[in-house]
């Protein structure tokens, strides 16, 4: 079974990408598709005169804060436009795709952080009313159900707190809880770069392979959200996943050519 | 079984829907829910300066025109903010609710109508390139294979064409499509006015019962929209659904009240 993130970033050619999707599960293979809303999210908050606001943690990973106002953008992005339409655009190419929210049947569950701290103008401070969480329990029995079926999950990066909270979450990071509560081999996430860069943004600097046991080291030169992305594989490989493998979603063929290792292979 | 569409018009009190909702399913109930899109998408639609179109046909029924940006801002609507909040609530009363639109694992397709005849100012005209369709085929074994699970399924008011297009289709005729498909001995239509009334909008010419063999000469007197809720009944009956009520979604105990035979029943 294969876990496939496909990430909210301009450039990724959904086309290409619906295509490997309907090959490959014309061969019987398993596929759980989780997409990204970043971009989206962001076009949709300027248009609505709610603009994005992204937020940087002591640790220096960036995040997105979610008061409610945009919570709602959020999910009309996230769970309306890209996943219908992704699910759309499979169902064209004769795959029964099935579009579900982590909130759908507490399909992703967790904690939700309304307290965060975050680094602004290299002061640390406290925000309050912040929708977001990380995912700590995968519905797995949803999901193999639906794959038993012959549907294919296609997950929006949206969960629901104990309490019951809609939340924004990680996809990257919820892609890997999913690929390790399925027991996937692979997870594949597609960016708009080729993979893991040694020194952002030359495309040349590309590392190919990194150890399992050394990933955690990887985070150290990971940029930007790529931070995060790496975090998601270093948790995937703990929860049992075979091989992680990033790659270039802008390209003909993007997850055949992941498949084949082309992009950052982490095993 | 009951299914429950719940209208996407103002002053419907959610809270106590979603209230009659979780105390029905605690007593083994099955519920399917089905909601509407209508007031919150032409809400999206101001504010994103794209404002509803609706047309009339020659036969008197009033539709939204989904043009393809229009559809856009109708699944944001439906299948983002409504669905996803509607299954946020449920899910915070201890209700397992899943939201799906009919575009998901094709759980509602049908024909689209890319040409439909409108009036306007008194002639008629075609308009085309419209993404609206009617429900002839429902995924049956999708919704039962949920119930069986134990989740509450929650439909946006979305169809699949049977080339793949997403399309807007009308919540009450699906709502009944679905009791059709599924056998449900009852279909409950909770609206922002107490039933059907014999003169609209006089709330105090509300009509008690309705005999089913008398359901299409209603639709003479039912007025504007709920012109398309009579028809709806009426194919829910011929479909072999028991009893159909028309009832107010603004009071308390709104479903409660609707099974007590509250409202307008047609059986």
């Amino acid at each position: 079974m294969i876990v496939l993130k496909i990430g909210g970033s301009r450039g990724i050619d959904l086309d290409a990408v619906c295509a490997d999707v309907a090959a490959l599960t014309k061969t019987g293979k398993q596929i759980v598709v989780m997409h990204g809303a970043g971009n989206e999210a962001d076009a949709l908050g300027d248009k609505l005169g709610t603009p994005a606001k992204h937020v940087t943690s002591p640790q220096g990973f960036t995040s997105r804060y979610t008061d409610y106002a945009t919570l709602e953008i959020y999910v009309m992005a996230a769970c309306g436009k890209i996943n219908t339409f992704l699910v759309e655009r499979l169902q064209k190419l004769g795959v029964n795709a099935l579009g579900l929210s982590g909130v759908d049947g507490r399909l992703l569950e967790g904690t939700r952080k309304d307290a965060i701290r975050i680094v602004e103008n290299g002061k640390q401070r406290i925000l309050r009313d912040d929708f977001t969480g990380k995912v700590e329990k995968v519905n797995a029995d949803l999901l193999r159900a639906l794959l038993a079926n012959g549907y294919v999950p296609v997950i929006a990066p949206l969960a629901i707190s104990h309490q019951g909270d809609a939340m924004n979450i990680d996809g990257d990071r919820a892609a890997a809880m999913v690929a390790g509560a399925l027991g996937a081999e692979q997870l594949i996430i597609l960016t708009n770069v080729p993979g893991l860069l040694r020194n952002f943004p030359d495309e040349s600097s590309l590392i190919m392979h990194i150890d399992k046991s050394r990933i955690e080291q990887s985070i150290d030169f990971a940029e930007g959200r790529m931070k995060k992305k790496v975090l998601g594989a270093s948790e995937a490989l703990r929860l049992g996943v075979s091989q992680v493998i990033f790659a270039d979603g802008r390209t003909a063929e993007p997850l055949m050519r992941a498949l084949e290792g082309k992009g950052t292979v982490i095993d």
